[in-house]
C-alpha cells in the first residue's frame, strides 16, 4: 500500500473529550472518529488492525473446534421473553418496533438465539458443538466513554458450546480458557484471568480476563504471590480477626445528636470503625432488606445480587427507610428488627461489643452480640477486598489494580436450553438437556487495550501480529531519483515476501512523515536516503525502542525478516 | 474440516414455506435458518460462502483503489433530518429511542454517514476518495420473501466516491462499473448492466446489475440484438406510430352506461384501447393530478416520482376523485379540466379523434385531440414497455425478463456533500463541493443469486470461486482401514497444497454421503473405494456434468489442480 493512497487523517493536537490513553491515540492517529456517543466510525488503518485481530480469534477458535456462524442483530421480543431476560435487560437492551407493531430486540449477546438454533441438534452424538460468531451488539450504555472501550455498538466474538454433561462443559470451558489465553498472548494483551460474578448471564461459574489499565473500570483483587486473582465483585481476602471483649449483658442505649457516619462515631465516641456495624437498607426484588457490614467495610452490591438471586436491587430511598424503621440513615440498626429480612456479611459472625444505630435519630446501642441481639436470616461474603489484606489462598497482602474487561467465559448450566425447550436423545433414549457455556471478547475494546498497553509519548507502539502494517519505507526525498527508486525497490520485494508493508510516498518532509509513522505506531521503519545510499546503505528503526542500525540495502529485507521473525516469537 | 466437525444439518424434504429455488436449497442443504421473517441465522457452510464472496468482492475494490471502513449502524436522527431522508425514508427504515429518548436510525444505507466522515477532506488534493465498508444493513420490507433474497438485515459492499468534478465522477463511476463487472463474473452471476431509476438516492444515473431469475421482482427490458437493457421502471422502445383520421370539429359526448373498463369500451362501442386515453389520478406530493396514458398502456409509478421529482405518490381515494371531477373511476377525462395539473405520456402526443370518460358517470367523449382539447401541463415518458416492442436502439422486438438486482451504482451528484455541508478547497483557493457516487452490492443475495442460477434438481452446484469447499474426498468403507488410510492422505496432500478440502468421514452410507454431497454443491469429489484401490485408482466427480473418470491414486491431486485451473478459466 502506497501512503498517498491512503485516508490517515492524523492531528497535531488531542482531541479535547479523549480521556482514555487509546481514545486519544486512536483519534490522533487516524483510525478512529465518532459519530455519537458510544458509536465510532473505523476509519482504513482501524479496519486493518481489526481485521488481524479478527483473524488472531479465528485461528483459535477454529484450532479448539470451533465453528463459524453469523446470527442475526434482530430478534423477535418472543425468545427473550421466553427466556425470562426481556425484563431483566432492562434499559441496557436497544429495543425497538416494526412496521407491523412487533417488538424487536437488538441483540447485546446471543444464548438465545444460538439455542434456537440448537434445537435441531437430535442425539447425544451431536454433542458437543462448539459455535461462534463475530457480529455487533448493542447495548446502551447508560455512560459510553474511553473511545472503544465502553460503546453502544461493538464487535464480539460471541461463542456457545453445548454439552451433554457437566464434564463435557468443564471441558468446553478448559478448551475456551485456554485459547482465550493463546489469544491476547498473540495480541500482547497482559490479560489476567480472574474469577467473576455471572451476572444476569446466570450459571455457576464465571472467568474474566482483565487487561490492567489507567482507563479500566473494573478493580481486580491480585495476589503478586500465589497468583490468586478475582474481581473485586467477587473477590475474598484471609481477614484478620477482631478481637472482642466479653462486651454488655444487653445493648445499651446511648445519645448521639452529633453522630451521621461511621466517621463521626469514630471521632466523638471513639469507637472504633471495625467495632460498629454499618446498617443499609435495600430494595430487593421488591423487598425492603437490611443488609450489614462491619464499619470500615464496603458493601459490593453485585455480591448481594449474586447472593440474593433477585434481579432488581437498589438501596431504599430515606422516605421507605423512615417508613420501615422510624429513623434516618445514620441512626440505623438491626437489633430488635423483625419484620424484615436481615443479611449480614460473614466478617460480622461472632462479633459481640459491638455499636450500631438505635433505630431513633441521634440516638446508638452498644455492647451489640450480633447472634444474640439480632435476626441475621442469612449470612454472606458482601464486602469489599481493599489492597493490603492477606490472599485468601496464602496470605499474602493483595493488590488491587484498575482494569479493563477484555474476555469473559462462563459455565451457563442448562438455563436457557431449559427455558426454550431444547434436549436430544440420550445414550438409553432418554432426553438430555444440554448444558452450555458462554463466551465473549470485544473486538475493538481488544484493539483498544493493545493501545492501552503498548504506547508512549510519540504514538502507538503496536505489536506486530496486529499492526496496521509492519514496515513502513521512507524515502528521505521525493526528488532524488536514486532514492525513490532504491525505496520503491524495497518496497516491491518486501511485497514480494508477503511482508505487510506500507510505502511512505507522500509529498511531506521527513519529520512529518517520521512523526506519522510513530504515532500510528508502525513496528519498523526502513529510511532511505542519499547520504546512506551513497554507503550503500539504509536506516531500520525499531519503534519500541528507538534503535536505529544501518544495514546494506541488498541485506535490508533479511533483517527484516529476522526482526519479524524475533518479534513473533517474543 | 473434517466433515464430522461440521455442522450441517441437511434436510430430506423441502421447507414447506420456500418460494424461490435458492431459499429451498440453502435452507435444504443446512446452509440457512430462518430466525423470523426477513432474518436468517448463516450457518458454517454460508458462512465459508459469504466469506468467499466478500474476500471477491474486496480484492475487486481495493484493484480500483478503494479503501476500507466500518461505520456505525445506528445513527443519530438530526443527520438524516439534515439530508433531507429521516422523513422520505418512511416506514423502510428502523427507527427507535435509545435510554434518554434520542431518535435514532438503523442504517439503510450510508450516504449521510460517509459524508459526514468526508467534512475532514481539507483540500481538492485529497481528492478523489473511494471508500467502503462490509457492513449490516436494515430495511423494514413490507414482504421479506424469497430466503436471502428480500430480507431486512443483510451484509452490504457499499461504497461512496468522492471527486472534485463531474469529470472524476464519471470515472469513479465507470470504474466501479467494471468493477462489479468483474466481481459478477467472478462469482458466475450473469448480471446485466441496466439503465434504471435512482429513486430515494437522488442523482443523475444509475446503472443496476439484475440476475436473471424466476425468483425475481423486477423487469428488464433488454434487447437480443444491440445489447440495449433497462429496468421497466426507466426502459423505452421505438413504439410503432398510430394513424389517426382528421376527428371531430369538437369532442362530442355519448352515453356509456354500460362502461367501467377500457376494455368495456371496446366490447360494447368499438373503440380501439389504443385510440383510448386512460386517465388516473394520483396524489404527487400533496397535490391532486391526472396522468393521462393511452388505453392500452400501464403507468409506471416510479417514472411518474423520476419524472416529478416527488417524494411521496399515491393513486387517489374514490372520494378525492369524485369532489375533484365530480365523477367515479370508469368514466374520467382531462377534456376541459383547468384547475388540476395534467401530465401525460409521450405516446398521446399530436394524437387525435381519441374517446375518454366526460367527468359524468355513464358518459364519455369523442372525437378528442389531445393538444386542441386538453391542457397539458407536462409532457413524459410514463408508461411501461412491453414484450415485442421495438428497441429503442435497433428496433428489434424487446424480450422482458424477471431478474433480481444484485448490484446498483449511482451518480449522486452533490445532494449530500451540500446538505451536509462538505466542501474542500480548490486549486484557485475557491470552495469546491465534492460530487458523489454511491455503489452497493448485497452480499447474502448475491449469494442467493448463484444458487438461482447454479442448481440441477440435486441441489446447488457452487462456481469454484465461492464453494463452501472445493472438493469432497469420501472413503466408501469406514471399516476398510486400506480405503480409510488412502482417503486420509489424500485429504492431507491437498490440505498441504492449499486445496479447500473437505473429508466425508461420517459413519454413513456412501448413498446418503454423496446425496449430500450433491445437494450442498461441492464441485469436485473424490470417491476412494476398495476395488478401485486394488487397481490403485480413485473416483473424481465433476458435480455439474455428474461426470466420473477413474484416475490412479497417485496423480488425483494433480487431476483435480488441473480441474481447479480449468473451473477458474471458463
Amino acid at each position: 500500500m502506497r501512503w498517498s493512497q491512503l485516508y490517515v487523517p492524523t492531528l497535531r493536537e488531542d482531541p479535547a473529550d479523549a480521556d482514555a490513553v487509546s481514545h486519544r491515540l486512536l483519534v490522533r492517529g487516524g483510525f478512529i472518529r465518532q459519530l455519537m456517543a458510544g458509536h465510532y466510525s473505523l476509519l482504513p488503518l482501524a479496519v486493518r488492525v481489526r481485521a488481524k485481530i479478527v483473524d488472531v480469534i479465528r485461528e483459535e477458535m477454529s484450532r479448539i473446534g470451533a465453528q463459524e456462524f453469523i446470527l442475526p442483530t434482530m430478534h423477535p421480543a418472543d425468545i427473550w421473553h421466553r427466556s425470562g431476560r426481556w425484563d431483566v435487560m432492562g434499559e441496557e437492551m436497544f429495543r425497538l418496533k416494526d412496521r407491523k407493531g412487533a417488538d424487536i430486540a437488538l441483540g447485546m449477546t446471543h444464548e438465545e438465539i444460538f439455542t434456537t438454533v440448537a434445537d435441531e441438534l437430535r442425539s447425544y452424538r451431536d454433542l458437543p458443538q462448539v459455535w461462534y460468531q463475530f457480529q455487533t451488539k448493542f447495548r446502551d450504555e447508560p455512560r459510553p466513554k474511553s473511545g472503544l472501550i465502553r460503546v453502544r455498538e461493538f464487535t464480539m466474538k460471541d461463542s456457545y458450546s453445548f454439552d451433554a454433561d457437566e464434564a463435557g462443559l468443564d471441558r468446553s470451558f478448559d478448551l475456551h480458557h485456554e485459547a482465550y489465553q493463546r489469544i491476547f498472548a498473540r495480541l500482547r494483551v497482559p490479560a489476567i484471568p480472574v474469577q467473576a460474578s455471572s451476572g444476569t448471564m446466570g450459571g455457576s461459574a464465571s472467568v474474566e480476563f482483565m487487561c490492567p489499565t489507567e482507563a479500566g473500570e473494573d478493580l481486580v483483587v491480585h495476589c503478586p504471590s500465589c497468583g490468586y486473582a478475582a474481581n473485586v465483585e467477587k473477590a475474598t481476602s484471609r481477614l484478620a480477626a477482631v478481637e472482642d471483649g466479653p462486651g454488655l449483658p444487653a445493648p445499651e442505649r446511648f445519645d448521639t445528636p452529633d453522630v451521621r457516619t461511621i466517621e463521626d462515631l469514630v471521632r466523638r465516641h471513639d469507637v472504633a470503625a471495625d467495632r460498629q456495624i454499618k446498617t443499609l437498607v435495600y430494595v430487593v426484588d421488591d423487598r425492603l432488606t437490611l443488609v450489614l457490614v462491619r464499619g470500615d467495610h464496603n458493601l459490593v452490591e453485585q455480591k448481594l445480587i449474586d447472593f440474593t438471586g433477585a434481579t432488581a436491587v437498589r438501596p431504599a430511598r430515606p422516605e421507605e427507610i423512615k417508613e420501615a424503621l422510624g429513623a434516618s440513615p445514620g441512626s440505623l440498626g438491626a437489633v430488635g428488627v423483625k419484620d424484615l429480612p436481615v443479611i449480614a456479611d460473614e466478617a460480622l459472625r461472632g462479633r459481640r461489643d459491638m455499636t450500631t444505630g438505635a433505630n431513633t435519630d441521634g440516638v446508638h446501642v452498644r455492647g451489640v452480640d450480633v447472634e444474640r441481639d439480632i435476626a441475621v436470616e442469612r449470612w454472606a461474603d458482601l464486602r469489599e477486598v481493599t489492597a493490603d489484606e492477606p490472599c485468601p489462598t496464602c496470605g499474602t497482602p493483595l493488590q488491587v489494580v484498575r482494569t479493563v474487561e477484555v474476555g469473559h467465559i462462563f459455565k451457563l448450566g442448562r438455563k436457557y436450553t431449559e427455558t426454550l425447550g431444547v434436549s436430544v436423545l440420550g445414550q438409553e433414549g432418554e432426553r438430555v438437556v444440554p448444558i452450555m457455556g458462554s463466551y465473549g471478547i470485544g473486538v475493538e475494546r481488544a484493539m483498544a487495550a493493545v493501545v492501552e498497553t503498548h504506547h508512549d509519548e510519540s504514538g502507538i507502539i503496536w505489536p506486530v501480529s496486529v499492526a496496521p502494517f509492519e514496515v513502513a519505507v521512507v524515502a528521505l526525498s521525493t526528488k532524488d531519483e536514486a532514492v525513490v527508486k532504491a525505496a520503491e525497490e524495497l518496497y516491491e520485494q518486501l511485497r514480494r515476501e508477503r511482508v505487510d508493508v506500507v510505502l511512505d510516498d507522500r509529498n511531506e518532509r521527513p519529520g512529518v512523515k517520521f512523526r506519522d509513522i510513530e504515532l500510528v505506531g508502525i513496528p519498523f521503519r526502513i529510511t532511505v536516503g542519499a547520504r546512506g545510499l551513497a554507503e550503500g546503505t539504509v536506516e531500520v528503526t525499531v519503534r519500541a525502542t528507538g534503535q536505529t542500525v544501518s544495514v546494506p540495502v541488498g541485506e535490508a529485507a533479511e533483517h527484516l525478516r529476522k526482526l519479524l521473525v524475533a518479534a513473533g516469537e517474543e
